[in-house]
């Protein structure tokens, strides 16, 4: 079987910046999931990538795959940049090295042992490959684009730039404020529609695609699969294919945070079922 | 935090064989857990493995890992290697690129399309390493040895050989035969001693030691962690640590095929513990 993958961090600056990376002496392991170990990034390193996407922090998925945005959140973001007709001249790397543990990971967003990492990764991005977008997403990545362009290299950069909500901004508002959770997609649909409208013309499509916008929700249809080739090696398909396989289960709070559940999506058992 | 790692399939010819693999076509998923993905490799890719270790199959850490012998057995062996002075020079290779289940995949050992790709594999690293030493483990492990021996390649290949007993052999032979484990580790240690009579002498070590034989039985001084240079990038040091960390849970034999468990040790626990 044929199958495409990541080779990973094969190249400097890449490798250099894999082997030495903030641990918990930066993130307070009480606000951040310093467990899983650190993730690193999805997509292209290998010089063609010309949209940066700056995500959050890595999820359940995630810490699994060791690859950032492969989960619901990462497929939404797929979809976006596929209206721009993205499909592999992409790089994602995450506002936190961790998942953010309980409500006070991001008063971290300006720390200086995280923030001077991340504008590393930032600088070695936009010098090895000929980014000519930056997308963020939600407010933590705003802010750390934001600090990036105070930098030497960020205040340099002349790549087109759009901020637009969190890809899982429907859930979490729904969640913390009084909205609902149709209002949530509304506001993410009109949020991702300015991105476009900032975006289109900027961007050289990997392959062209008649402008769209979104509707008043996220459907299933604007949903799109993570790719083979950005994907460590071996990684079963079902790990990039839209159903949910990941999940922190645990009777207690404290097992819940240690423990991640990984199961073969029902639409990937392949096998005869096994009774009993 | 610095922090070695395995950078992965980078070079010819693995980059090859890890990007065109054997699927269900070859390996039956009535038999092989196909769904978790192939697990190629541990050690090194980089021309500097002396001694090479043919396992059995991958289970459930691997699958998370990646990488094949990280669990109780692969520590088993590392304590093996460990013994020749061998701390880094070595690449572990299955049999099987899936884990076998159930009590029926033993019998696919020799299948063209199975046997073929294992070949390339054994190829490609006594082209491109100074392999001094072949260790197989297990029976399935020694067929798939002998009939390398049969192609051009292995026929001509000068290594030393020996073949021990597998790694959780008393734990498989105490569940399928009349003996206790007691006499399985026995049988092991006996095993394992042999291998070490065969070898010293034949596999320059990396950092010499004096020659040493095991007891009756494996004991915890007898395992050796895996070490980060044989792990992907970022993967939380527990993950090659001695305590057990994945499981096939499932209420249902069809969901604990269908899924694992990871939970971090308790004693990588180091975040204030969170009640509730």
């Amino acid at each position: 079987m044929r199958r495409d993958f990541d080779a990973g961090y094969v190249r400097m600056p890449y490798r250099r910046l894999v082997a030495d990376f903030p641990d918990e002496s930066a993130y307070p392991i009480k606000h951040f999931r310093v467990e899983w170990g650190p993730i690193f990034h999805r997509g292209r390193l290998d010089g063609t990538a010309r949209v940066l996407v700056i995500g959050q922090d890595p999820a359940a998925h995630e810490a699994i795959a060791r690859r950032i945005l492969v989960g619901e959140a990462g497929q939404r973001a797929q979809g976006l940049l596929g209206r721009l007709g993205i499909e592999r001249s992409y790089v994602f790397v995450n506002t936190f090295l961790y998942s953010v543990f309980g409500g006070s990971g991001s008063k971290y967003v300006d720390d200086e042992g995280i923030a001077a990492y991340r504008h590393r990764w930032f600088d070695a991005i936009v010098k090895h490959q000929p980014i000519e977008a930056i997308i963020t997403l939600g407010q933590l990545a705003d802010t750390a684009y934001q600090l990036w362009r105070t930098t030497p290299t960020g205040a340099a950069n002349a790549a087109a730039y759009a901020n637009g909500r969190h890809p899982t901004f429907p859930e979490s508002a729904s969640r913390s404020s009084g909205i609902t959770k149709a209002e949530g997609f509304a506001r993410l649909c009109a949020s991702w529609n300015e991105v476009l409208d900032t975006l289109e013309g900027s961007v050289a499509p990997d392959t062209p695609v008649e402008p769209s916008r979104y509707g008043t929700t996220i459907t299933d249809g604007d949903l799109v699969a993570i790719p083979a080739r950005d994907l460590p090696p071996g990684l079963p398909p079902w790990m990039g294919a839209l159903d949910a396989w990941a999940v922190r289960a645990g009777d207690t709070k404290q097992l819940k945070r240690a423990s991640i559940t990984v199961t073969v999506p029902t639409a990937a058992r392949s096998w005869p079922p096994v009774t009993g």
